[in-house]
């Protein structure tokens, strides 16, 4: 890990996309300094705020006030919080509100929030006038490492989620991690599993690093975390930077995606977050590369116990096999459809396996009954048919 | 104008947009031919051939069958016919359509019709699954010459006119010449606006050639009008090649479309069809040239003439001064902002001047009453932000 400090205790890393690159800048109480930041980035004119209500409620002024300081006229548009609203309906009312504020191609859109923020956000930047600049500003620890970085824009359609959307890239992504403080703790644990993930995919070194100082980064020790979110900004920046359009190597952002999308959907998305179930699908996927043979024992081990000093869960709940079997269904016309399973070929390594449902599925307990876990249905349809991971 | 000629007499011009090339085929009955395309253009399993009844009707079958012949599994959408539901509603039914018919990453939408049904079907494949490849076979001359070239996509909203939208890029046009003879005289004329448009602010050679043999044209003599379509692809191509997100030479394919979209709105899109708004306002344009010195006296008369053979209108509609002035302006909370109007300095030679609204508009009339023309009101919020032309 490189722990580059400038004067102002800025980091920056480029996310190297030829004519759409852009800086991911990191820092501590730095939301002031978002205004000048977009200002060099954009020749907008109007910048418009998008937020939830109890994010904007503690960060929206500070924000607002350095945009118009930097010169620019600032608005600001709530939208409802929570994953249930991200879908067209609420794109079409944040279309409406953008005229209302007398937004035009010299506006840009800022994605004040988690992951569903910048998701909606960036669709509707994408298409508004056949596409606006935006910014992402992440305020929760998933949003700062993974969902901000990389242009995946979306929203749910009734059969699935994420069904619609498009690659749009930011101008900037401007974190604060200040605001992790805020951060409900549950959230703040959802975040690290995708930090474990890189690093189980990508850098032992990393892997090492969080083993080493858990707790500390768990207890939101920021000069611990800053670096630990630069390099997994990085990692990700590499990733998306070879592979933008998830053809190749971005796929592997998808480790423990595969079972996480299953147990969401046969769930309702009402039980575990995104990153709970990525944990959950992570040390499955860790345990199914040892008994296929691609990584060492122990690599499974490794991987639970860390998520599980992160406060993460890692329990596969308790569905019918065939329940599993149907979820994992790439293609639901076809049985026996591969899947692009991402297994470990040890910890900081990983590739993709192409397997059936039943290949992947077994190691799951043949006779599970469903003692927890809510009732399946809603959104199963869409369930291994899109990708939330990368 | 080269007028090469393949041996199977399919032409082909190939649009320079880097990795997002593609090649528009310009042939006469050949749309038997575009399944064999369409496979060579993507590895897609299945296309999804969106259209109107009409148009569906009479080609829908034909393209489906090679399709199939081409070893692809085929299916179609119709949607309904005008430009009132090109909509996000539309939109979200073609979403839940292509679900239904099994549409994934390996699937092609081939958008089958006139422009409405291009646009339409280019911002569908635009977002879902956060983009899947496209195909463009236009049936009517505006959409052959003009917009399905380009990757420009797009729907309304109740407050403007293709307020949403992408830039998307089909994988190939092809273009069966034979199609036009079942297009209405009326939409056949406003196809002519764009390719006098073309001519006007591109090619003065063209201009000549549409001249000599305007009547020719216009009665679909096809040894005559297939290289007409073909040299109109060139400029398009060639202008989008260079300015693929109209950020500087595409902006005068917007030649006449500064009082057209005025015109449109003020009638509520409901008396001119597209083309012939523009017919009018490339003549008014070319008369505001030659008043601003940038043209030679004369220019607009030739306009007038050649349009006028194509059967387009050119007078400008009555309504009152400060109801264009209202239309034209593009921010309505500056008065005054500059719109970068397109001046010819001449046949075949344009380039933008920013003038004011009242600039522009010094040449309309100064008491014109409202004697016909409907009700001014829907859509004209939205004027002026958007470009339909380019």
């Amino acid at each position: 890990m490189t722990a580059r400090r400038s004067p102002t205790r800025v980091r920056s890393v480029e996310v190297d996309l030829g004519e759409r690159s852009y800086p991911v800048r990191i820092g501590v109480d730095t939301l002031g300094d978002v205004g000048d930041a977009i200002k060099r980035r954009t020749d907008a004119k109007l910048a418009i705020v998008v937020t939830v209500p109890e994010i904007g409620r503690r960060y929206a002024g500070r924000l607002m006030r350095s945009i118009r300081s930097a010169g620019l006229r600032a608005a600001r548009i709530d939208v409802p919080d929570g994953d249930r609203t991200k879908n067209l309906r609420q794109v079409g009312t944040l279309y409406e509100g953008l005229l209302e504020k007398g937004a035009d191609r010299s506006s840009v859109l800022v994605a004040l929030g988690g992951g569903m923020v910048g998701d909606l956000t960036g669709f509707t930047a994408a298409t508004f006038l056949r596409g606006i600049p935006f910014v992402q500003v992440p305020t929760s620890l998933l949003a700062m490492v993974d969902a901000s970085v990389g242009g995946k824009t979306g929203v749910n359609l009734p059969q699935g989620k994420n069904l619609v959307g498009s690659f749009h890239q930011p101008r900037l992504v401007a974190i604060d991690a200040a605001t992790l403080r805020s951060l409900p703790t549950r959230q703040l644990s959802a975040g690290f599993a995708e930090i474990v993930k890189h690093a189980a995919i990508w850098d032992a070194q990393l892997f090492d690093a969080l083993e080493d100082q858990a707790e500390r980064l768990f207890a939101l020790d920021l000069d611990a975390l800053v670096p630990i979110i630069e390099r997994n900004v990085e990692i990700k920046a590499e990733v998306v930077s070879r592979d933008e359009r998830e053809q190749g190597v971005r796929i592997q952002l998808n480790f423990g995606h595969t079972l996480a999308h299953a147990v969401e959907a046969l769930q309702g998305y009402r039980k575990l977050l995104h990153g709970e179930a990525v944990a959950v699908g992570m040390v499955y996927a860790a345990r199914r590369s040892e008994a296929l043979g691609t990584a060492p024992a122990g690599t499974a081990d490794r991987i639970e116990a860390l998520c599980q000093r992160f406060g993460l869960p890692t329990a596969v709940p308790s569905f019918p096999r065939s329940a599993y079997l149907t979820a994992l269904r790439v293609d639901k016309k076809k049985r026996d459809a591969h899947i692009h399973f991402v297994v470990l070929e040890g910890i900081g390594r990983a590739r993709t396996m192409a397997l059936t449902p039943a290949e992947v599925a077994a190691d799951l307990p043949r006779h599970a009954k469903k003692t927890a876990g809510g009732t399946p249905g809603r959104g199963g349809r869409g369930v291994g048919r899109k990708s939330g991971g990368a």
